[in-house]
């Protein structure tokens, strides 16, 4: 298969790499690493072992690229301005869109520029970084959740799920992209937000325990809005919330994606992963004054930054 | 009248020698600025027209002090469990003391210790800070609201505020101590924790209409808890909260002195400002999830420095 990766940071090239490893024909459009990938190939070191890929094709503009079979999207949402234009040279007839962006409102806008046939959303859980330029960083995890955005029939994620998991990427189709989608954000609202905010690990978070109850009260709040969009089976904060404490636990210090941005002068996603789920949630009367409160925070110190 | 100036930090120093120059006889206790005051005097900047008291009397311990008619309390509040034992030398017979530090629960210590009768309670609304050792620069505001803590008979205040009117500090009596403090943490308690957790100044805070609106939202947590705790007359939310941001936009950019605190790796005063006015609000049934949010931001942090 012919995939095309947009917005090739560290998910993007790690997924990617796995995917050209596997013999599917890859094209990725770079910014940063387009001469180290150019000249040395792409390196990605991970505990399941390091490998090198001596020729990968890659582009600085996406025209270049020209019609894929599958767009794989790892755009960060902050640059979602530019999406559309991005990946519309890599539109053809059959093709399909797979964003693996955080948060929501991204299949949104690829549904209204490429039709909502087309659109796949997808939800990684993985722990990744870029190194020097042309090497990419697994550190854990890696698996991918991906569901329609608005077909009802499942042949096509099916399929793609078999595809990734060929690649060795874990990865499950489900009925239902708001559920997988409001599940991630149990763990993106609070963690990210507090740790870009306050420049802690999600260690140092969860050894405290004023900061502990919060993280909880925030992941009650996202799962009491998540609750009333009308997914197919409801969260269980009794059952999801230990799960999700006992899980970053087992992360150690772990830096969500916000703070490293926050740490390396970007932008923060704050439109998908606070704003939309923000705006989703109030519509529906639910109540989120904690994370409505950090959204503000994180606002006052982007204006700051 | 004798008085003891114990925590000779900007507030203390600044009224202090305000007293000083009026003709009364102070006696510091200083820790930073006891060789550059010994040495040079003190000197105060304000807009109101500096001065310099060649002689200030200055001590490293309390004892050295001894019993006077007046102790003035300046201490932060993080040092509270310091304060007795620093009052204790200067208690005579007939020595009142006046707490002008931040919050709830400095005038409970000083009563259990040395009998409620002694306690007053003063809540000061003043823009100052040192400069080098021995420099102290007032720049706005420095009045000074007074309240009994256990007295019903105003006399002594009474005569306090007049003390401190004749030594060019605004000072008034108030029937109520209750309903000074909490009035006072209306402004306190949104601006010193998110002025000290983003490090924004008070002026970028109203800048940004999310939290310009987290700050009224805070404000009204407060006000809501103040007026379950039997105060004299209820804090009317519709004219503080205008009133409060509209004094806060002509500071500009004010560094609260938490803010400052933290600037400088100083503790934050967290119990005074946060978790006795929570602990009180909470026990009165009061819902304040921002302020409580607020301080299990400023908690963690606070273990993480």
């Amino acid at each position: 298969m012919r995939i095309g990766v947009i917005g090739a940071g560290a998910l993007g090239l790690y997924y990617g790499a796995l995917l050209q490893r596997a013999g599917h024909e890859l094209r990725f459009l770079l910014r940063r690493d387009y001469r180290a990938i150019s000249r040395q190939g792409l390196m990605v070191t991970s505990p399941r072992g390091d490998f090198h890929l001596p020729r990968v094709a890659g582009f600085t503009e996406s025209r270049q690229i020209g019609p894929v079979d599958l767009v794989l999207v790892g755009l960060k949402s902050y640059d979602n301005d530019r999406l559309c234009a991005l990946v519309e040279p890599l539109v053809g007839a059959e093709t399909a869109l797979l964003t693996l962006q955080n948060g929501l409102g991204n299949e949104e806008l690829l549904a209204a520029a490429f039709g909502a046939e087309r659109v796949v959303g997808g939800v990684a859980f993985l722990c990744c970084n870029r190194g020097e330029p042309g090497t990419v960083h697994h550190l854990d995890q890696g698996a991918v959740r991906l569901a329609e955005y608005a077909r009802t029939d499942t042949a096509r994620i099916d399929a793609l799920a078999g595809l990734f998991r060929a690649a060795g990427i874990a990865c499950e189709a489900f009925p239902d992209l708001g559920r997988i989608r409001w599940e991630k954000l149990v763990w993106n609202i609070p963690f990210n937000g507090l740790c870009a905010l306050t420049g802690l690990t999600t260690d140092r978070l969860l050894a405290c325990a004023a900061s502990r109850q919060l993280v909880e009260a925030l992941m009650r709040e996202v799962i009491t809005a998540a609750n009333r969009q009308g997914l197919d089976k409801p969260l269980a904060a009794a059952e999801l919330v230990p799960r999700l404490l006992q899980a970053t636990m087992q992360m150690g210090a772990y830096r969500p994606s916000m703070m490293i941005d926050r740490l390396e002068g970007r932008p923060l996603e704050l439109e998908s992963i606070y704003r939309i789920p923000l705006e989703r949630g109030e519509r529906q009367g639910a109540a989120m004054p904690r994370v409505a409160m950090l959204h503000a925070e994180l606002l006052v110190t982007e204006q700051g930054a």
